[in-house]
């Protein structure tokens, strides 16, 4: 039977967040043994991780490396993983498509089998090494919840300021001047953290046709009577599980093509809510909202050098990580199992009527789905 | 000329920060060629790398990897790249020690010629794929002192708190209840973000013998006349580049064997600034610090399991990355050069006395070096 062996730092790594449950800034190894996670940490970290980890076993990476070198004065982390894995009798590791290709060398030399936990061909087609990542405990499912009520907190936020606001001529004002982006941001990371959570890898809050580009933070100042999308996946700081939700808002009176536009996306997301059970395939679901935006009249596809209509996936699993496996997309031809927690985030973007996008969060059930996700969807602010 | 290679993602991955100046959670390749910065991005980030990147050539992923499937119907990444370096007559590449096994097994089997930046044989020892990243340019430093700014920012927060405190036998109370970690922990997430920095690799606030274990983040009511341990990493978001500093605090009066702690520690950081010039080696620097203390009768080793003294180096460089290159411990034989970061974080642990640390950060000239960090060191609050 092949182990699995990491290396990395759970702070940047998902893999290592869900195998060690552990929060550390720097990188070391773990690996598995018979059923057991050990993991070799360095010194500073010892103590903690025996009361704060799920490791079984704890091992001093610092000393087992200063004992090494008294045979080899340039011992270090791949000589101890080498010199632990003998000692056990493990012979070959499987490691993930992101292990460290340095380490991954230096290994090989000393005599170790090292393979991928699968035969893809990149990333995100790849096996994961942790397939079981995918399917999440209760315990897993309410740090995703709680994570959600931080989005969910910054939709509130953003709100208010929105009916705080006044319309003055194009532009929305807020405290004697003009609201902008950045204000919305700011609002947006107090009231996350007011509920245990961080946006640690940033946030969207994109106004008119700035949300075209969907991935943009969004900045400058906000127009009355067009969309703002605000894109909101925080960690929640206890658990390290992130929640990812999104609403659009226009704070005046939306005109007839972009009512529509909202209207449909809220369609879609509904008819993919309706699609998601156990059994269906990503691509299933990924239809049900495509399908659906497209009969309504929607092109998809490149204008120019812009890419309008619905040219995302439907939906990403989340976890550990803010984009994880299993995707809902054309290419997701596998089955979607009770335990997947998936995105369902259909959008629709046009230069001139701007972006809008709406996402929950839905845990794939026996019976069907549950969101961890609530808040609610009046979109139109006076 | 061999030409560097990376595939990672931005937000968590310090070189591709440095290389291409972009944000981004999802990971993708980026290369050189020629002396200029080539990134592949997937079709949502291509808008915005043209204008928000410091890529000097912006390919479309998405639709190289569409294309390539027409001969391939399995190609991704690896062929991408992998045509890519043949078009350009690009035969090897460099890539980072921590590069991907999974891309890097693929684009050997497709004929790419991979190496590792040096003969290192692990991460910390490994020489960098951008030595270029230790030498900071003003901009720089002018982004990792706006970190600093946060850290300040925090220190202030907590202060305030310990003013507004009284004490009621052990304990230190606020608000009419015992004051907690968590309370100063959500006040210094608070404060960071109001100088435009977040803590999104986690903070410090660690009462009593908790700091011993020097990376507990601190839990529970906080003890009064015992030192507090407040080390706050903040990334500036503007700029991507991170501060980080540290001040001990004890609310009421410490006695005499803390005081001499305390004072040792703070002449130790003195003692290591006045040895910070081009030309040493972080190994002298840390020995500056640590025969101060040595001399000053304080062990430093193992009692029982626990480390105590000064057990951990005297700082580490800082800028993309919270942890980065140059090191200042006793294993660091290069030269300090002008535009290197560090932290000088002398720091004393002994249960039943608590933890003490203290850091600033210099950026190292030609003439010495300059702080890049600006905060008191009144510790007693009473």
């Amino acid at each position: 039977m092949s182990e699995t062996l990491l290396f990395a730092a759970p702070t940047v790594n998902a893999d290592l967040r869900w195998f060690s449950r552990f929060k550390a800034g720097d990188p070391f190894p773990a690996f598995t043994h018979k059923g057991r996670k050990v993991g070799l940490l360095p010194l500073l970290e010892v103590g903690r991780a025996k009361t704060e980890s799920a490791f079984d076993e704890v091992l001093n990476l610092t000393e087992l490396i200063r004992a090494a070198r008294v045979r080899d004065p340039k011992a270090g982390v791949p000589e101890v993983i080498a010199a632990e894995a003998k000692a056990r009798g493990i012979r070959r590791f499987t490691v993930p498509y992101d292990f460290p290709a340095g380490l991954w060398a230096r290994l090989v030399e000393l005599g170790i089998r090292l393979e991928l936990p699968g035969k893809g061909r990149d990333e995100r087609a790849s096996p994961q090494v942790f397939p079981g990542r995918a399917l999440k405990t209760k315990v897993d499912a309410a740090g995703i919840a709680a994570g959600n009520r931080g989005s969910s907190a910054a939709f509130r936020a953003v709100e208010r300021i929105l009916r705080e606001s006044t319309i003055k001529g194009r532009w929305v004002r807020w405290n004697g001047k003009v609201l902008t982006a950045e204000a919305l941001h700011a609002a947006a990371h107090r009231a996350v953290l007011e509920v245990g959570c961080i946006n640690d890898h940033g946030l969207i809050i994109a106004p008119g046709d700035q949300a075209v580009d969907c991935h943009a933070a969004g900045s400058g100042p906000v127009p009355a009577h067009e969309p703002i999308v605000v894109d909101i996946y925080p960690r929640h700081i206890e658990s390290g599980l992130y929640g990812d939700m999104t609403r659009t808002y226009v704070k005046g009176r939306a005109n007839d093509e972009r009512r529509r536009m909202i209207a449909t996306v809220k369609a879609a997301h509904a008819a993919a809510l309706k699609a998601l059970r156990p059994g269906v395939t990503g691509a299933q679901v990924y239809a049900a909202a495509a399908d659906l935006i497209k009969a309504r009249g929607y092109f998809t596809g490149k204008r120019g050098d812009t890419y309008v209509g619905f040219f995302h996936g439907l939906g990403h699993g989340l976890g550990f990580d803010v984009h994880e496996a299993p995707s809902l997309s054309p290419a997701a031809h596998q089955p979607l199992e009770p335990g997947h927690v998936v995105t369902i985030e259909p959008g629709l973007y046009y230069p001139g009527l701007g972006g809008c996008r709406i996402e929950d969060v839905a845990l794939v059930t026996k019976a069907g789905y549950r969101l961890l996700s609530r808040h609610p969807y009046r979109w139109e602010i006076a």
